[in-house]
């Protein structure tokens, strides 16, 4: 069988991949009666008199709920909630494999912006924190703005910070490795999605100082009059502060650093050719990149990362959202915050000892066992510092600091 | 320790009852691109082309929300929907145990009812079947109304109809063996929430002539000019033909059922020597019945079953809520209707052997292990009878029919 009929024949096996299970022991009617009625009463009125206790009487502390409207569902585009539930099923289970968090797929049948905030708010009682997934832009960024502003809860879109997080900590041991400096390097990003967006963002509050975003229509900068919107003005602001004009081919001469979140093809061996000497380049177009490491390598690249699995240095979420809202949920942070997530690049980019880094060894494998631990150690030591969560919330023992 | 102490103790170790699995094989690498990215995608172009396919290639058709607002949960009232989780989860528990069901609790913050209403339907994609749990009357009915109304998959509030099931059970066999008809006895049912309101409407479907519905101002009869709704007003006209007026003591004379979803000490002994001989009383105040049973029998009552599980006949929800699910997702009926709660009825009732039914023994016990599987048949079999589910939808073999 191909990869098609074995990814169908596995969906169709089981119908689908999650089961729910009940983890007390229940051998007879006494059990019942204790997780039922009339037992279930006493934890339902210790919660009634202080809401807090639901962390430790019910699974709202690890219960986390993976939501779409399927509006940009993996790399086919919006094909509606229906069809992103295996996506949604696919991403809790690796939400349980990786960092035993059960989690559940969402998956909403509205894409209107308002009732997507609303209900996912409606649902605060029972989360402990909130995935969001496969949103498009811009409509992902006002989503997760609205949510964690307006909830009480971690609320965190993948698809932007995970990328930009595995993104950050590969790029921080590419430019040790090529004994370059993140606040002296020109770093050009090559599309204005969410994922795009977030990189930028993140790089920023990083101290990188000379970025330049390119979206369809070339370099981004201040007072461009065409293709702008009220997010590309603000980063425009902070970014391409020479306001260089022109399409990537222009901007990419001299740049010490690509990142592409565009289209496969998008950057060609010509423009690596005029990047500066030992350039990095974290191509990640999926399924084909914008360029192809061997090809990128050949016109002068040093260090190469991609979306793919089958080339050295993976850009794959799962070495950072695990952790990351495993690490949240132990402190019960009531956000990711940006000091969690640059706990997480460096927590990631740390796995790669000094001694082992070498220009295909930039990113640590999504299977090295330590990821989740750590990461999710630094998180929530991070939640804690930046006051994300209180100390008083931690329950004693359960963090490891 | 005491139950109290059991009951706390039970919840906090875990934290929680409940848990997510894995039910696919993960080993490794390959088998992770089949459950995520790239194999996923191919489960997701399918359910794209066509929508039903969700059913075979996801969790929908087996994964059940548990919504309520926490209007009124257990005896305890109107506690909110943080203080709710623990009956909710629980409730997930027992489908899991009892019907293989994967069922998780949705609390949800508002008890607004258009609110309520508009948040299910929009995790409609992600769910095949809604049971709502706790939610006070009248809301209970405009909510559940809505939503079978205006959504495609099963909607079953397990307060109202759970509750008129089994005790519909339970009085059928109890009419056997007193060797009266269901259609010509005098029933007076005590309390018009949602579990009375419910049962009226049940028993009239079911070929009952003589009931007379009671609210705490007594009996309801058609323009009763105090305390009435559009729903008393609808169920006067099909109820109390007589227009009896006067205190559940005025209309008990003469009765030959009393079902009482009330409070205790509701139903008097001096109440039960006005009814007619061989009366079944159902008192299922929790946790103290309308009546006690030795009490009741001692007043001349020959049928006397409560919601407890320490007395005989316990109406207890678990007898049919599983079955009725059960049945409903295996042949992915759209609705619950009327035909198929009264196939659960009867399936129920018929648990009990006419040689083994006696004044002790009108309902089964809820661990009797024929329960789930022929309510479950039976109600799959009305499904495809009364149109609510097609048998071109039901996977060959899957129904045992």
């Amino acid at each position: 069988m191909n990869m098609k009929e074995r990814a169908l024949e596995l969906h169709r096996k089981h119908s689908g991949k999650l089961n729910v299970g009940v983890k007390t022991p229940v051998k007879g009617p006494e059990d019942l009666s204790l997780v039922y009625s009339p037992g279930v009463a006493e934890p339902c009125k210790e919660i009634a008199v202080n809401e807090e206790k639901i962390y430790e009487y019910t699974i709202k502390g690890n219960f986390v709920a993976v939501v779409t409207e399927g509006s940009s569902v993996l790399g086919l585009g919006n094909i509606g909630p229906s069809a992103a539930m295996p996506v949604m099923e696919g991403k809790a289970a690796l939400f349980k494999l990786f960092a035993d968090i059960d989690a559940i797929p969402l998956c909403l049948n509205t894409q209107d912006v308002d009732e997507v905030v609303e209900t996912v708010k409606r649902l605060e009682p029972t989360f402990g924190a909130i995935n969001l997934e496969d949103i498009s832009a811009p409509n992902c960024f006002v989503i997760e703005e609205r949510l964690k502003k307006e909830m009480n809860i971690p609320v965190f879109h993948d698809d932007q910070h995970g990328t930009a997080i595995v993104t950050a900590a590969g790029l921080i041991n590419a430019l040790s490795l090529v004994k370059k400096r993140l606040n002296e390097v020109k770093i050009v990003v090559n599309g204005a999605g969410a994922a795009g967006v977030a990189i930028v963002k993140l790089l920023l509050s990083m101290g990188a100082k000379d970025i330049v975003l390119c979206d369809s229509q070339g370099a981004i900068y201040e007072g461009r009059p065409f293709r702008m919107n009220p997010l590309k003005e603000e980063l425009a602001k902070q970014t391409n502060g020479k306001r260089i004009e022109g399409s990537l081919g222009t901007v990419i001469k001299d740049a010490d650093v690509f990142i592409g979140v565009s289209a496969a093809g998008a950057l060609t061996a010509e423009m690596v050719e005029t990047m500066a000497n030992d350039a990095i380049i974290f191509a990640m177009a999926n399924p084909d990149p914008e360029i192809m490491p061997v090809e990128a390598k050949a016109a002068g690249a040093r260090v190469v990362g991609t979306g793919r699995s089958d080339f050295p240095n993976q850009v794959n979420n799962v070495l950072a959202f695990p952790g990351i809202f495993r690490g949240a949920l132990d402190v019960r942070a009531t956000e990711i915050n940006e000091e969690m997530k640059i706990a997480a690049v460096y927590a990631i980019a740390e796995i790669v000892g000094t001694h082992d880094l070498h220009e295909d060894y930039v990113i640590p494998s999504p299977f090295d066992e330590r990821v989740v631990t750590r990461v999710a150690y630094a998180v929530s030591k991070a939640a804690l510092a930046s006051g994300a969560a209180k100390e008083s919330d931690v329950e004693k023992g359960k963090l490891p600091v």
